[in-house]
């Protein structure tokens, strides 16, 4: 499960298929399509639209039917939302756990438009007993040895939020394959595998959904036999473009010396961002970024600048964190779990100053 | 400069940014967006398309200095073209080559849209004595310890091939900034490197460029000190589509006994593809598949499918392999070389038949 050496041809074979963002992209309040964060479990289906249907069923006293064009004609609802994978900062942690490789890159930021999930829970009258809302994908795959489609469930009252969508656009155009066509599950501020893609069913029960992803994945252990915690919101990060010049091969940066704008994002599942600060003494000390105000809504990361007086050639490292409303901060070093999730330890970039 | 173990933080690096196109889309024609390959070598520049101009200077009667609407407004030329990186394969290499390192994911095909350079060439009037011809990116980094805007030259007679493209749109929208935008070189049947994204100038030459990307990187050298051969148009290759499902981490597959259609994609830049074999014993014994005909042009990849009798459960080793009709054709086993460029060896699919 875990690998203390260099990266195996297994998990760059994931690295291969599942995208990141590159950290310059930081500086688009949406991200283009076709530069927003990919993991996708197993392949990507292909989708006949034309006979594509969502059914919605179980413990229901109206079971639904909808094909694209039913779900289009209801009343449509916008989020701009921030959508980090569970897994990002995996690739960081020692002995690193074996599964997609992430460093730092699994983030992006969508305008999604679909329906209102609730509006439909409410035309389908949901029996009193509901305890659970499960979401069926139509990526079939092997996973802990079990075959299945990809599969995961939400608590009757998150399912109910106002802003969880069945969205059907990103970024004004109809999803892309890769996004889950012709629809997917939105829950803002939920890591991603909340968010589940080629939907095709949705079933309200009244017991807890036991299935591999949601009993056995995405759950912070210590040891594989720990019951662990659920992962769900997603935890408080701060990313920012690495200023400079790359090399190609470190991609270690180069500026110039003289006055740098330091930019990023901050973003936090839990509670509004509160506070973003910059090092550029490798952690030593810290100073307040000027955060942008929340232009893009509660569920989107939030534009932060920091000018930076570049003045000494050499080596420096530099760092930034966010803190929420809530009180949940950033951790210094890494905290290591069984899975590799939630790994949102402090970002430091390498700059030389010439 | 080469790697006997496992993948280095620094391969991850690029492979974090750098995304390979998942196998199972190449049952479609042209990649949609988000799924064609990118290989940056720096970062994405941010370019203001209001103040954007391509400059062509050098040694022409005319210089040229063009915006968006003026290239918008000349005669338009469409061609759908699969593209590849010429590391593709570089992580089958052994001992690896260290750079981004591709297994058989680098490969796209678009529909691109734009203006033939060879029609402004001749708005320019190219002095008799030119011999090549200057593209420079906007992208900024560091290679070789040399400082660089990406550049790559052309001879002027490859560059006046009609269907040789200044490209404005990719799959009828506007370039994402991922692929160049708003401007990029398009040199059909040309390895990736080639086609010069962010483009700002095209400068004419009495002389050949040699600069870090023409006269260092991309040559096949068997040391560090040969001249080598420089790359250019792709060679022959054939992917398919993995059939069955997947297992998540190590990504072998599972089907039923039965009959399975195996289809995908064979293209090469040096000439037609005039065939392509299968094997499903791991290249024991080759049978032909079926070749769709080239409906989508010279220049994009061509469709074949092969029906297979699954019908003996256990472990098969699955193989293509094309040539074109200058009889070139794939390896058997990968040709090392220094760079890791050009390795298209034979694709291997391990599947479970149940």
């Amino acid at each position: 499960m875990t690998e203390e050496n260099g990266i195996s041809l297994e998990e760059l074979q994931l690295a291969a298929r599942n995208h990141g963002m590159p950290l310059e992209v930081l500086r688009e309040d949406v991200t283009p399509i076709g530069l927003h964060y990919l993991l996708i479990h197993y392949d990507i289906p292909q989708v006949d639209a034309d006979t594509w249907r969502l059914d919605l069923d179980g413990r229901v006293g109206t079971e639904l039917s909808l094909d694209l064009d039913a779900l289009r004609g209801l009343p449509a609802r916008e989020v701009v939302a921030t959508m980090e994978c569970a897994g990002n900062g995996r690739a960081r942690l020692e002995p690193r756990p074996v599964s997609q490789p992430w460093l730092l890159e699994a983030v992006g930021t969508g305008r999604w438009r679909g329906v209102a999930l609730r509006d439909l829970l409410e035309q389908a009258q949901v029996e009193a007993d509901v305890t659970d809302v499960l979401f069926t994908g139509l990526d079939r795959g092997i996973e802990g040895g079990e075959e299945q489609l990809f599969q995961r469930s939400l608590s009757l009252a998150d399912a109910s939020e106002p802003d969880v969508l069945l969205a059907y656009e990103l970024n004004g155009v109809p999803l892309p394959p890769q996004h889950g066509f012709p629809l997917r599950l939105l829950v803002p501020g939920w890591y991603g595998m909340t968010n589940v893609k080629w939907l095709t069913r949705i079933t309200l029960l009244d017991e807890p959904f036991t299935g591999y992803q949601q009993a056995r994945g995405y759950h912070l252990r210590q040891t594989d036999e720990d019951e662990g915690e659920p992962l769900s919101r997603i935890h408080p990060r701060s990313l920012m473009a690495p200023p400079g010049i790359p090399d190609f091969m470190t991609r270690e940066r180069t500026l110039h010396a003289g006055t740098v704008t330091i930019e990023g994002r901050a973003w936090s599942g839990l509670a509004p961002v509160a506070a973003v600060e910059v090092s550029t003494d490798d952690g030593a000390t810290w100073d307040a970024a000027q955060l942008d105000p929340p232009e893009l809504g509660r569920w989107a990361w939030r534009r932060w600048s920091y000018d930076w007086n570049a003045a000494e050639p050499g080596r420096h490292v530099l760092a930034c964190r966010a803190r929420d409303e809530a009180g949940n901060a950033q951790a210094t070093e890494p905290r290591w779990n069984v899975g590799g999730y939630a790994n949102n330890a402090v970002q430091r970039v390498v700059v030389t100053v010439e």
